[in-house]
């Protein structure tokens, strides 16, 4: 069920390598069903993804890359750090990705609120 | 107020018309106002809009269309069920996308988080 | 820690130069951290970007740009009003954009939910 939005800087990391690197992140700490994979992946020009270079005092560079998922609401805190971490591990591991470039941002939803084919709420109650 | 994402595969379904068929859909079953119409059309090359080809048992297949809609809460699940219903049947019907290749993400908002104009939030209370 | 997503038609306002605007409102008026900048922007083709011209009264043009904002829950309606208020005056003042062009949507996540680097919640408790 997670929608993952991967945006990143032209000519830097692979993104579709990227998208399974925060994919693996997914099945291992979220409880993310095998096969619930759906992602969307942009490249920008310099200028059209902006980040900070220093907020928070994390030194980020042109690696920089957004991770947005949305996906149904109900993990724990302890989940969400456990896949922070490891999606950090992942791409330095994977893709030579520094941690300091990847942020990550959840949206969580009500598990009705999707379909996956055929017009179906196949989460629905 | 809602807000469309529609993501497709570059040189298969026509964007525009499938957007179409997605507001027509929201104006027949989740009481959306006449002319509150406001997508974002992406194309994008294989490999950068990510679909398993199999989950829940879906065959999906390059004409894939992921549909993410920010809107306001307090939809019923009858209502959503009825418009992943309409909206995989117009994109059948008007546009000749295959059911199983038709991906909806529900997103739900406060009414006050929006403002369409004039810099004023017009469904505040 | 808010994530912006600015959608523009290309040729008409710089994308970079309204992301500016934005995030000064959001300093201003959101109690938004310092630094704390993290922009996608894109640009589409005429069609890709679609506004109705007239709902609820308000002439929109080519001009039209959608800004959407992921941001921690919590503010109140107050602040989200003068944030409206705000970003429509600084595109106006900064970019000629008409304050009738410019649509807002907020979407509300928990404080747990971002990582802005190195695999950390920086927000959780």
């Amino acid at each position: 069920m997670p929608l993952v939005r991967i945006s990143l800087l032209r000519g830097k990391a692979d993104g579709r390598k990227a998208g399974e690197a925060v994919f693996r992140a997914m099945l291992d700490t979220l409880n993310v069903p095998p096969k619930d994979n759906f992602q969307i992946i942009t490249e920008h020009a310099p200028g059209a993804l902006v980040y900070d270079p220093e907020y928070l005092d994390i030194a980020r560079g042109d690696g920089f890359i957004a991770i947005q998922i949305t996906l149904n609401e109900g993990r724990s805190v302890e989940m969400k750090k456990a896949f922070f971490r490891r999606v950090a591990e992942n791409l330095q591991r994977e893709l030579d990705v520094r941690p300091q470039d990847v942020l990550v941002s959840l949206v969580e939803v009500k598990k009705e609120n999707w379909s996956f084919g055929n017009g179906i709420a196949q989460y629905a109650a």
